[in-house]
């Protein structure tokens, strides 16, 4: 009896009748069993996107075969991957290690399918964390324009060399080049330790404590050229009260943001994150 | 042009492959298109789930007719209905007002599907608030075991009467027969005032206080012969402290009573809830 | 034996070493016994904050002798007031049912200490609601600038007529003019449907859905001629997904709105909110 | 100037009236400022508790001189040390990271007052965790009753040997003798991983996924011969469906686990947890 695979199948064209019904005929083709399904027929933008997850133990080419066909009739991106293959991604961080360590445990403990071939620092001081978990880590100071050019051109560099799919910014506090965040749309994760729309831009615990909220969060997003106004994938929030000095804030978020950056992580890594003009669709 | 249904339909059946593609066919000849659609296999019985929304102009006989080989072919249940039809449901009230009150203004704010011809309690004092929504309203005194049965009697009666589809015990207090509990299976949903399975029984938030908790819940569940162990539907709790005596719990506890329950009635009102042996699938 | 009173005593000083001591060395003069106790040294303002409860026989003239000659030492501003009295309170509303309904049900179930004297709206079609709960209700419409000057004459006269000390604007949904903000400054308590400072202004849903948030909420604030950018009292979220559009939004929002508002109108009842510049001090 | 110390103090006495001002008095005989105050009066077993803390430049001998004629006269036990000193603490461990990894990252990262002179495991597989940490760590099997009266007696040895105040289990999986239980009463804290009190005892997640539950949870708790039944400090839940296997409920609940372990260790560890009977009480 040969293997079974498990396969992800995300697509994403324009909706009408009967698109259910031939991919699902597409699946049956390559002797597949749907286990997951997901669907949303967007209001906004008229698209439709679907994620099946599919048992099956066709080969890449049998579905290949039996998808082409659909996907030119409804005009139908598609992608298949195998569930559960670790994501070439890369980790920019700076100093703060909270965003870092929740990634490699994660990764280690085998609830990220990530695999991470390097992390880019403007700071030393996280080396040793990396180290621990067996990632090549590599810091260059960024602090004027020059310095800044070189860094990017190393990220690129980087991207190319190992096939990376997925750009993560650990807290990484640089402001990425619009050049170098459009290369990267919808591929590089970044995570605001706000509850964005509010607080934009630089200190927001500062800013939540001037303001006096009563929750605190944060949100992680697509990197765009605009900052802080990418599409946002997940955002969480945890009570804070008068008594909270603004650096206690920034303790208290930093819980939030390390579980906010994984999960969106998490869920970009398992074919969950679709981009639906400035909103994202999560098949949870 | 004809108008266009909006169609409800769920299906259990045995899982295996070509389930999907079987059901989105019959959608396709009944010239529907899918707008909603939710799955599940359960691993513990091997039963496939399904729930689909359906745009169409076709009626329920040309539904049939498409679905009912395949129902045949799959050893399939199923079940169509028109999508926000008010359900039809008897509520079992006593005298904490909080429950029926949310049921009740939900339903008047066009927020949960249901049609209520009758509350029916074993006191008189909430009365007032269903004929302020214009609810009829019945009581009888439940002291002994010919008074129980005299009610149980009523209870049936309205069953079949106003062919209510759903019972719900909007904190009813009152512990229902087993030859009751077993006709109303799988159609009547009591909301229990804990966090289930801690502190089953009487007294709940007595027995949280005494224990020093510091989450209490409150549990919508199925209501079956063996009290407090029906299928769950929802949970939710609430964060409490040590300064918190038995009876500030309780008024604490109610608001979470009131939304568990109403959630619990909405999900169910709109075909969400199917039952996979002693576990519910919830189809958000 | 004479009666126990339960008195809560609320004081705003100056921060310096030996309040503490002081304020209880006059609870002790006035044969009092603190049964809850709360503070809170800002280190924003330099100001300290203090609510007590007591049990004590003494009459207030007992405690204003024992408290007077400390107040004038420690420049103190204080407060007593008996537990659990009704505050006064004046409900505007408009359309929207759900949060008068919360603060009305609230208020007959003993939950909620006000008496609400009047609702003054600018649709009469809440006024059902408001009859069943025994509250007088008038209603006025305000389309024009004549009509909102006499509606806000109406607000000023019920507000003497009745010694209201609270204000709640329950989805009321016109701005009132700076005059009247400042007139009850620290006395009128606002809900807004979005988390502030995110969505300011109008629409909050339609800007939440097209921004794709993934929790919306609602923020409970003091009305200031700033408009929605008084001191937060309260704030709530709920998770929401891309598959929610802008209406939906609204229908989930209101729970938030309502156990928001009712939160703290609640809190503000019992002398639990204290303002320390642009920013509460909430002594939960 | 003499340099400020900040002192915690925290107190437990048969509730009378004048206490706060007695302690207070005793509290500005020493020069201090009362930074922080918080108190209960428990009606169901009659004591009261207060946690201050207190700056001053006095030492510790003068606290002792102001505060013993009043411990005497109020029969009380109080308690005073230095705000963030560091609590001697054993960690015992098993197999599972997640609970001493995120202890260790707090601790090191300035979020966890605690000074970890050992961990000791009935495994070796934490070992490089400990030690990339920097913190000492042994091991050694428990699979038989010698064994086990081995490894009880080498925690009975460290604890000794570095005056441990604290002893963490984190999930170390194993039941410790009454006899050890008795010995470590009201300075060991173990973390149950489910929402107690329901499910008790071994597999929890297969209890719950049996049981269909909507929400999972953990449980930190004091550790005492009567398993699982220990006062609780902290629990948190979250949210689950029906789709989660019971494999699946184990790697949602780790994060649950540990952070109401470390919430649990790091509230302790500021002295803000007190026993009331079988009840605790927490001064977040």
């Amino acid at each position: 009896m040969p293997t079974l695979n498990h396969w992800v199948l995300t697509i994403v064209c324009p909706d009408r009748p009967g698109i259910v019904h031939a991919v699902s005929g597409a699946v049956v083709e390559a002797s597949g069993n749907i286990t997951e399904s997901q669907q949303f027929s967007s209001a906004d933008t008229g698209r439709f996107f679907m994620r099946l997850q599919v048992e099956s133990a066709a080969d890449r080419e049998t579905f290949r075969t039996a998808l082409e066909p659909i996907a030119e009739r409804y005009t139908m991106e598609w992608r298949l991957d195998v569930v559960g293959r670790p994501l070439k991604t890369l980790v920019l961080a700076s100093t703060a290690a909270h965003c870092l360590n929740d990634l490699l445990f994660r990764q280690r403990a085998g609830q990220l399918a990530v695999d991470i071939p390097l992390v880019l620092a403007n700071h030393g001081s996280l080396r040793d964390l990396a180290q621990f978990y067996g990632v090549p880590f590599e810091s260059a100071p960024v602090t004027n324009a020059e310095q800044k050019a070189a860094f990017e051109r190393r990220i690129i560099e980087a991207v190319e060399e190992h096939d990376i799919e997925l750009v993560v910014l650990a807290r990484y506090m640089q402001i990425l080049s619009p050049k170098l965040c459009e290369r990267l749309a919808g591929r590089a994760i970044n995570i605001h330790h706000s509850f964005l729309p509010g607080f934009k831009g630089a200190n927001p615990y500062r800013q939540a404590h001037a303001r006096g909220v009563k929750l605190i969060g944060a949100t992680a997003h697509f990197v765009t050229s605009d900052l802080d106004e990418g599409p946002i994938i997940e955002q969480n929030v945890v009570r804070v009260d008068h008594s909270r000095s603004a650096s206690e804030l920034v303790a208290i978020g930093q819980d939030e943001e390390s579980r906010t950056l994984t999960q969106a992580v998490k869920w970009f890594s398992e074919d969950r994150v679709l981009l639906d003009g400035a909103r994202t669709i999560i098949f949870r």
